[in-house]
């Protein structure tokens, strides 16, 4: 089975069947999709008897028209025909099947009828089916973009498996716009054939994958579930997003993929058991994904924390009480720095508050000594990043106060900024290949989203709000436990 | 004291004693802020005794050389001048000053001992003193922004008390971005006089200021201080995020501002009976500032939700839970409506999943049906905003697939588009107009910020992931059983 999955994630040459030139259709969108991802024109095959071309490409009225046997069938015509297409796939020697086509067990007890029968054609002829109604599958590196959302992502090491088409859908489009790579992606429907467990047994295995998310709203096969994400996690991390925690949210989900949601608190003791990492909500997945992927993780529970001002100190102490981590000790190594550079009253003591202090030689001494302390298993710096925007933006106001700004100049000004901002983000690479334990920075200064994801350039992990930082890190601690407990230890970064 | 404030926060004249030349410096900055905020320049008096011109303006070498009595003084000189400074404040008959200055009590027993003679000099002269050690004030109607950000606000009716000066300054940083309308700000520095109970008293009774944020770390007068918020927060809500949550945080905050922070327990009933609605985080704090700005206060505790897609619909069902508010009940003119327009085996209950409906009509005429619904309290709508988006970007890459498409074709796309979402969003705010309920969007097709805020045009709220509005919508029912204990009620929106 898992291996049959080599078909569906990078097929050779893909049978659109159901095809279409009409706007707004599946058959329309999957296709465009599938093309504007950069999928191999001469190896795409559309399906539809009452077309010549269809997005300009050359139409067949059947499978068995075809002059290849394509890898792999995307499916989405009406329900009723699926089954039929289904042995049609299977005398023309297709394996490997997406049905995008709904209207299955998920509208009633026609639609169930339609389900089993798709599932028997399935067994009987031993294919590999996704789905039936899935949003599709993504492969970045394959260019396979045989999926309902217009996405076009950046290829990474993260792969995902959602047992919703939407919340996968738009979390694909959000990890566009905030930088995070991508491998590959399923719907798993309604998952007549292949479950969630199949999908993470799969990625588990997949050299081009090192870390896995999934949203799930249950499992039927609890057991196998929780025994392949044990084996998985010993490989790479697991992170899960499980909806219906609440009773009410337990009920919807039933209602949503008739699947049995089970109740929440069983789930949580397994995840726990499995090691895999349960998150709370879609933008904390994507934080922890980016996390995993970038930075090392905690060799324990000691944060350490450096900020511009004494105010988010206070918060982002709180955030690391809340989340069950540690302030870490200040030692003498650090407190010989500070003392050095800081005015005399400087906290002494973590979180260690700069106190307003602007240069970056200060910043980088005491950024090096906190991650150098072997008191201090991971650091968050607050508020350094983008000190010279202040700064800066006051220089320029004041400057264009009193006499004209050449352009060049002002070019040359937000060219130093990048630079000093940079200069930061690059020692903190560099001290956690030395030290191995993660540095996080929480950038304050509304240098905007765009900028932020340049800064970061897919290698550090630059939150917004102090308050985030903790609880990020405190999941990848659980993680490295997790692992330990197994007399196992993850190398820095994941290394496609 | 209050009636003082207002000499503080609508001058129509400033001394800017220790106004300078020097970038980097505070009282570069300051002058620099301020003049670039649209103070009259010719009501702005530096003084600096080495100085004939700071920043284009002519500098007088004391305040006593004044040729007018300024309304405010803004103090940046080291702390151990700054008591003769008021002295000879209130020789000039200056009775209002904000000091920037720092190096008073959070550094230290000579520091405490400069601030214990001001204390003295304040009290003896009868003086207004915001600070020392205050990052400014702000008043976005006054063009009044003697603050050491460099920020330009939208002008609206919340204002803002911080006891940490780059907490606040960071997040009137952030309103820019979001598109969220400031009155006014004040950074309470050490209070040293005035105290974070004054600015509230004042806000409170201030007619431009319809909401009030505070982002605390500790009072000393805790009985005036709850006694100051129930009696404020009668008339208008007051957000408050208290940091030292946590014993940790608790101590951090002690060693930042030197204040009490107390036990949290006794903050949060506290804070309940007072009827403040405290916030978890900065963020949290800003989005429930808009929805307080922009939304009626829901009148119960039953949310429908409407969902483009089942999986969100489960996860913000979980939220709703998690956030203490029920499911509405689907009455039967809302069934019928969606019996007419949604396939016959949609969810017949809360959530209404639309199954991927992407037709306007159909999500107004269901939008309407549910805000119309007497069973329903509020109302969340995911995923329809914007689903012209998809559907749109699939044309246009079809057509670019086959064809050529015209500058003009796109522009009119795009336009069109636009209008789409707006018809929701003006649809909407005539719904709440009617039915007095909060309907909010939350927008899942990565859009990008700033459309968003186009899109809100400072009107609706527009969130961005689906677990936020139901949190939010609990605290603002708080607020609302609060007043209801009062026998009072909030008119719809703020009317400044």
């Amino acid at each position: 089975m898992v291996k049959d999955l080599d078909k569906v994630f990078k097929p050779s040459s893909i049978a659109m069947v159901g095809a279409s030139n009409v706007p707004a259709k599946w058959g329309s969108f999957l296709l465009i999709n599938l093309l504007a991802g950069g999928f191999p024109r001469d190896r795409v095959y559309p399906i539809n008897p009452r077309e010549e071309f269809i997005h300009g490409l050359p139409a067949y009225r059947s499978l068995s028209d075809l002059p290849v046997v394509p890898d792999l069938a995307v499916i989405t015509t009406p329900a009723r025909t699926v089954s039929g297409i289904l042995e049609e796939c299977a005398r023309c020697g297709i394996r490997s099947v997406v049905v995008i086509s709904s209207n299955f067990s998920e509208v009633g007890e026609e639609g169930a009828r339609l389900e089993r029968e798709l599932v028997e054609v399935a067994r009987r002829n031993d294919l590999t089916v996704v789905g039936p109604n899935t949003m599709g599958v993504v492969n970045t590196r394959h260019r396979l973009y045989a999926v309902g959302a217009p996405v076009q992502l950046h290829p990474g090491p993260i792969s995902f498996v959602s047992q919703s088409g939407n919340v996968g859908a738009n979390m694909l489009g959000w990890t566009m716009n905030q930088g995070i790579g991508f491998g590959k992606f399923v719907g798993s429907g309604n998952e007549a054939i292949l479950q969630a467990s199949d999908y993470i047994e799969y990625f588990g295995q997949d050299e081009e994958t090192a870390l896995i998310l999934a949203y799930l709203e249950g499992v039927d096969d609890g057991r196998r579930f929780m025994e392949t994400v044990r084996r998985t996690s010993l490989k790479k991390p697991v992170i899960v997003l499980k909806s219906g925690r609440t009773e009410e949210g337990s009920r919807a989900a039933m209602s949503h993929t008739g699947s049995l949601a089970g109740s929440d608190h069983i789930y949580d003791a397994a995840f726990r058991q499995t090691g895999a990492v349960r998150v709370d909500s879609s933008q904390e997945m994507l934080d922890l994904a980016k996390s995993f992927e970038r930075l090392p993780l905690p060799p324990g529970d000691r944060l350490g924390i450096i900020t511009l001002g004494g105010g988010w100190g206070v918060l982002a102490t709180d955030a690391t009480a809340a989340a069950g981590l540690r302030l870490a000790r200040i030692d003498d190594r650090v407190r010989e720095v500070c003392d050095e550079l800081l005015p005399p009253f400087w906290s002494h003591g973590n979180p260690v508050d700069l106190v307003g202090n602007i240069y970056m030689e200060t910043h980088l001494a005491i950024m090096e000594a906190m991650a150098a302390s072997p008191e201090v298993d991971a650091l968050v710096v607050l508020g350094t990043l983008g000190t010279g925007t202040i700064i800066g933006l006051n220089v320029l106001v004041s400057q264009s106060l009193v006499m004209e700004m050449s352009e060049d100049a002002m070019k040359s000004f937000f060219t130093e900024l990048k630079e000093r901002n940079l200069r930061l983000l690059r020692r903190a690479k560099e001290l956690m290949l030395t030290y191995r334990k993660p540095i996080v920075f929480v950038e304050m200064q509304f240098i905007g989203e765009e900028n932020l994801r340049d800064l970061e350039a897919g290698e550090t992990v630059i939150f917004t709000a102090p308050e985030k930082a903790a609880g990020i890190l405190a999941k990848m601690l659980s993680y490295r436990r997790f692992l330990e407990r197994h007399g196992l230890e993850r190398s820095w970064t994941v290394d496609p």
